[in-house]
């Protein structure tokens, strides 16, 4: 389940504000809707965030292959900061962006090939992805016994990244395995990526799904329903500090009261080693809008003062592991830093 | 703010179904109208909900007061049964159905005498919560400081009483004497009674309120934004083991984590002494369809399986208080139990 293709210098993008009552692809030909894109969250979700960007800075640069050296490297540069500032909080958008600015900058090469070798760089970007969440998927199967329930938050999915996913890609494995599991998938207000997207990604691929509403977590954990839990991740500091949705710390802490283990799965780039802790995350804060209204309608009084913040950040100690497509990750964390024991350093 | 009135043997229901968009009344001049009203959440909130039946049964009665005292006494049991049967969890229900059976049972006065009482009865229903309301706000309103931000779950407000409020009353109470305080509101999926029923009644109120989404509530509280919690009660048990509205729990558990004190404020007639704990509680399920749809809109893949439990049961060892109108319950709660500890008994 690709969530982008990209095709005769197009991205198209399945349009996920429409999911899952209709099926609809938007075709971004310019830089700039790209960015509108990420930013109105036709794609959403960390992984898919980046490889988007990436692409975005590909087509951009394919407008500019007339330019000189220099010009194009000015206006790559101008690309990249309209397309980084879509998003805050997801790291990977910063680790693509980097990773094609590599390519461009100090190059000596001539324009068209700088342009053809950006367009490559996307395409790896993408391809990885995919190996990575299969990497993933494989690993993290090992910690999801037979028969067992697990709570997921969030779109975690193929949606959320390339393809195949990483929360639901562990699943996704554990059931390709023939573990019978069961998912309960949070609703995940405001934007109810839980209800639009992972309830309607998991009955695509035959997974067993129920749907609940975020405030349910604690009764299903209390009356022993969920046996693990797992979450993505949009950034993570280097002691383990998770931000991802808004809601996920309580998951995690509700999930800690009871005993439960919490697990993060997450591409390796979602680690932002320049940060020591989960502090200097940027939180995103959204409109108002989000909350008051559903397409248009309105479920809240006219003016209500409404605090929206898009993601929180969970302590890396309520975290039982950070699986990764390199190994999963273990408490206590100290990711990057010299004499780490964790195995994927 | 009342969300009933009776007049002209006709009981008016605020309807809040339509809030805060609409203000309209539902009118009910037959029990049945009246059981109906309950069943689709004309009215909600456990207190009120007792207040509506007894002026249900009330009505009923006035049908059939060309009955003979046994035929009168049959049908009324059964218009109570109907009653009854709206609703299985707020405790409210079935003690306010008890007061108004007390009236006709083993009566020997003539019929249109009996009808007069239980009228006299609804109305002391009525106007006694209204007193308990105010009683329980000056009361708990000791445990609220100034400047405080407190974090309310659904509406405990005038909306779900027969005036004032319970844990919204005990709010108001503090305001009333001038405290400073700021109250956060759960939005309360999947009926949305904090964002369409506390949210305005608070606002019409004067009181500062902010919105958030029931997700939003741990990480409110991890940035040191919440300094209280208060809620209402469905039903009660002995042990102070509490049923409300869904998420409920969850909030209790996510208080403790952070230290915060979590009251529950509630009449004393939502305490259900024939039960020793919580467990026994009925835990109402409703349709998946208010997950699944707003207004009739699709926010969800069609087919999904959902699970819409409408109340949850928070143990007693999680509540710092619960606020009567007869006092503040302390833990360890032995409710109704000989020697019980606690000053209302």
């Amino acid at each position: 389940m690709r969530p982008l293709m990209f095709e005769n210098s197009t991205l198209k993008l399945l349009d996920q504000t429409r999911l899952p009552t209709e099926i609809q692809w938007v075709s971004c030909a310019t830089y700039e809707q790209v960015a509108d894109a990420i930013r109105n969250m036709v794609v959403r979700g960390a992984p898919v965030i980046g490889v988007t960007a990436a692409y975005g800075m590909a087509i951009g640069a394919m407008g500019c292959a007339d330019l000189d050296r220099d010009a194009l490297s000015h206006k790559l540069d101008a690309i990249g900061n309209c397309l980084f500032e879509t998003r805050p909080t997801a790291v990977n958008l910063h680790w693509a962006l980097e990773r094609m600015k590599r390519v461009y900058t100090g190059s000596e090469r001539p324009t068209h090939e700088i342009v053809r070798l950006l367009l490559n760089e996307a395409i790896a970007i993408d391809q990885e992805d995919i190996q990575a969440n299969r990497a993933m998927g494989k690993i993290g199967a090992e910690v999801v016994p037979d028969g067992v329930s697990i709570l997921t938050h969030c779109n975690a999915g193929a949606l959320a990244t390339a393809d195949y996913g990483t929360a639901l890609g562990v699943m996704r494995a554990a059931h390709e395995q023939g573990k019978h599991i069961h998912v309960y998938a949070d609703e995940t207000r405001p934007y109810l990526q839980g209800s639009r997207l992972t309830a309607w990604e998991l009955m695509q691929s035959g997974i067993p799904v129920t749907l609940i509403c975020d405030n349910m977590a604690g009764y299903l954990m209390q009356q022993g329903k969920i046996g693990l839990v797992i979450t993505g991740a949009d950034r993570i500091a280097s002691n383990g500090d998770t931000a991802n949705k808004i809601g996920t710390y309580s998951v995690a802490v509700l999930a800690k009261h009871h005993g439960i283990p919490f697990y993060i799965a997450a591409p390796y780039s979602t680690i932002d080693k320049s940060l020591a802790t989960g502090k200097d995350i940027p939180i995103e804060e959204r409109s108002p809008d989000e909350v008051t209204h559903f397409r248009g309608i309105q479920i809240a009084p006219e003016g209500v003062h409404v605090y929206n913040p898009s993601f929180d950040v969970t302590p890396g100690e309520l975290i039982a592991g950070i699986i990764t497509e390199k190994g999963i990750l273990r408490p206590p964390y100290a990711i990057g830093q010299p004499h780490a024991p964790n195995p994927c350093e």
